[in-house]
C-alpha cells in the first residue's frame, strides 16, 4: 500500500486543498428548480446567443472558468492546472471551452463522476506540492446529451419512468494550498463495477452499486461511521438509483438513510418539473457541489460533506453492441474546518 | 508557482518514479512494419475473435493490462491505481477494458496525447507518495477509429496525402516507486493550441503547434538544450507534422533537428506500407515507447528521451460545425539512470 493510502481506495490528506472558490452557470429549468437561488447566473435559454449546443456547452465552460478565477480573485497564470471533461464525444465541451486559457489541462473522462474525479487529482496535485491553485470543473448539457445519448429531441420521443433529465450547466471549483476552507480531507477512488444492466434509460440502477461501493470503501477505508457526516450526496442516481444504492449498503450493513441525499433529486422538483426520476449528467453534481452544498458549507448549516459523483461509461455503440453498462463513483470529503 | 514546479509547466520529480514494466500488442499492418520485433504481441486479425472492432479494442486493453502486470510481477490488488483514455466516444475501449479489474480507476482523454498524459498524472501520484505502483495504458484501432472519426471503411474512401493511419494497438506501462529504472524525471504539462487548422484529414498540421510549444516550454523550464537528449520523440506528428513542429521550433531559435524523430513516422515504413504521412493514434506513440523506445533504454542504445505525445482534441461533431483542431502535448523525460 503505498504511504499515503489509508485503506485500498482512500488517502488521507495531510495538507488537505481548500475549495477557495467555485462558480455554477445553469440553464433555464435548473434555474426554475429547488436550488435556482444558489447558482452564479442562469442563461436564458439552451443556445445562449451561439449556433449549436455543443457551442453553448462550450461558453458554459469558458464562462465558468472565468467566473471562478474572478471569485477566487486570481489569474490565468496563477491556476497552475485545469482538471475538465465532459459527456461529449472526445470531451469537446472542455477543449474547445479552455482552449485559450494558456493553462496547463489534463483532460479527464469520468462521465457524471468527472466533478469529483478532477477535485480527487486535484487535491492530489496540491497535498503533493504540485500545485498552488488548480481549477477542475465539468459540464452537460440537456439538448447536446440527448441528441448524442439517446434521440434527437425534434423527434419528440416519450421518455420512460426510470429516465433522467441531464442538467444543463457548468460548475467548477478551485482548489487552493492556501485557504481558510472548506478543505478536502479524504478522497476515496472508485473501481469501475458492472452488475450488468443493461438499460440506458435506467442510469441510476446501473451506477448504484459503483456509489455503493465506493461509499462502503471509504468508510472502511477511513474508519468512519456515516453520522460523522451532515451530508453524504451522490452525483445523479435520481429516485430510482439512490433508493438501490441505500438498500445495497443496508444488506451489508452500513445505514446510511439519515444522512443521505442525490444531487439528482435535489435539482429540480419532482412533483412539478416533469423530470421523471430526477437530474443527471456532470452537471447535475457539479452545481450542486458548487451552487447550493457550498453555500450550506460556508453559512455553517454544514460542517461535514461526502461528495460522491457517479459515472456511467457506456457509449451509445456499447448499448448498440448489447454491452451491459458499467459504473464508477468518487468520493471526495470536504470539510468546513481542519478541525 | 508551486513548490515542486521549475518554470510555468515542468515539474522535477524529486523521487522520480521508476518504468518497472511495459507491454505492447499491436494489430497485423505494425506487426509488419519496421518495429516489429519490439512488440510483446501481434494479433492475427483487426477482430482478434470478437464480434466487433470497438470490442476488439477493448479486448487489446484487457490483454495488454494483464500482461503489463505480469511483466511488472505484480498482481492487481498491489496496482494503486489504472489511468487510461482513447479514443472511441466515452472511452469505452478503456471503461470495458478494466472493468474486471477491481483497481481504482481515473479515466483520462487527451486524445493521442492519452499515454504522455497518464505518465505524467502518474509520475506525480507517485513522487507525490500516494502510489506505489500506477498502470499508465492507451489504446487505439484502425478499424473502430476510422467508422467513427471518417468514413465506414466499406466506403472504400480514397484518403488524402496528408492522411495518416491510426495504429492498432494497446500500449501499458508500470509505474513505481521501487525500481531500478528507467526513471521520469520531468513532466511538462501542454496548453491547449489552436492554430486555426480545420483539415481533420491533416491532425499533424493540427498538432504541430502544440507539440513545438511543449518542447519550447520543457527547454525554457528546465534550461537544458537539446542535446541533452538523445531522443526527443513526438506521438503522432506524421511526416507532414513532425516538419512543421521542427520549423517552428527554429523559428523559435531551438533546433531540435539532430535529436528528433516521430512514433508516426517511426512504426510505419512509409515506402511500403501505404500509410501515407504515417501513423496515428493513441497506440502509435503509446505502443512505440512501450516497445522500441523502452528496448533501446534497458540495452542503453538511449539514455535520455524527451517524449512527448500530441493530441488532437476535435471531434466528428465539431469539424462538422466548422471548428478549427485544437492540440495539445504533453512531455515525459525518461532516464535510463538516476546520474
Amino acid at each position: 500500500m503505498a504511504e499515503k493510502h489509508i485503506g485500498r481506495q482512500t488517502v488521507f490528506l495531510k495538507n488537505p486543498p481548500s475549495i477557495k472558490a467555485t462558480a455554477s452557470f445553469v440553464g433555464p429549468k435548473e434555474g426554475k428548480g429547488p436550488l435556482k437561488n444558489d447558482f452564479d447566473f442562469i442563461i436564458p435559454d439552451e443556445l445562449w446567443g451561439e449556433d449549436s449546443w455543443e457551442k453553448a456547452e462550450s461558453k458554459l465552460v469558458r464562462e465558468v472558468f472565468a467566473k471562478v478565477i474572478q471569485k477566487a480573485k486570481l489569474t490565468n497564470d496563477q491556476i497552475d492546472y485545469v482538471l475538465a471533461g465532459d459527456l461529449l464525444n472526445q470531451c469537446i465541451a472542455a477543449s474547445y471551452g479552455l482552449r485559450e486559457t494558456e493553462v496547463p489541462f489534463f483532460g479527464l473522462y469520468g462521465a457524471c463522476s468527472t466533478m469529483a474525479e478532477s477535485m480527487s487529482i486535484g487535491s492530489l496535485l496540491v497535498d503533493g506540492g504540485f500545485a498552488e491553485n488548480i481549477v477542475c470543473m465539468t459540464s452537460s448539457h440537456f439538448c447536446s446529451a440527448e441528441r448524442q445519448f439517446r434521440f434527437p429531441l425534434e423527434l419528440g420521443s416519450q421518455r420512460t419512468p426510470t429516465a433522467q433529465w441531464t442538467v444543463t450547466g457548468s460548475g467548477s471549483v478551485v482548489l487552493s494550498a492556501n485557504g481558510a476552507g472548506p478543505y478536502i480531507k479524504h478522497i476515496t477512488t472508485g473501481k469501475i463495477n458492472d452488475l450488468g444492466i443493461k438499460d440506458a434509460n435506467n442510469m441510476g440502477a446501473a451506477m448504484a452499486p459503483a456509489a455503493a461501493d465506493t461509499i462502503f470503501a471509504h468508510f472502511k477505508d477511513t474508519g468512519l461511521q456515516p453520522d460523522y457526516y451532515d451530508l453524504i450526496v451522490t452525483g445523479d442516481l435520481g429516485k430510482v438509483g439512490k433508493q438501490i444504492c441505500q438498500e445495497m449498503l443496508k444488506d451489508n450493513g452500513l445505514n446510511i438513510e439519515s444522512r443521505f441525499n442525490d444531487c439528482g433529486v435535489m435539482i429540480f422538483d419532482g412533483e412539478t418539473q416533469d423530470t421523471h426520476a430526477g437530474g443527471s449528467g456532470c452537471a447535475c453534481s457539479a452545481t450542486v457541489l458548487a451552487g447550493h452544498i457550498y453555500k450550506q458549507l460556508i453559512q455553517g448549516n454544514l460542517k461535514r460533506v461526502l461528495f460522491v459523483a457517479t459515472g456511467a461509461l457506456m457509449s451509445p455503440i456499447s448499448s448498440q453492441q448489447k454491452e451491459s453498462i458499467p459504473g464508477i463513483a468518487h468520493a471526495v470529503a470536504i470539510h468546513r474546518t481542519l478541525n
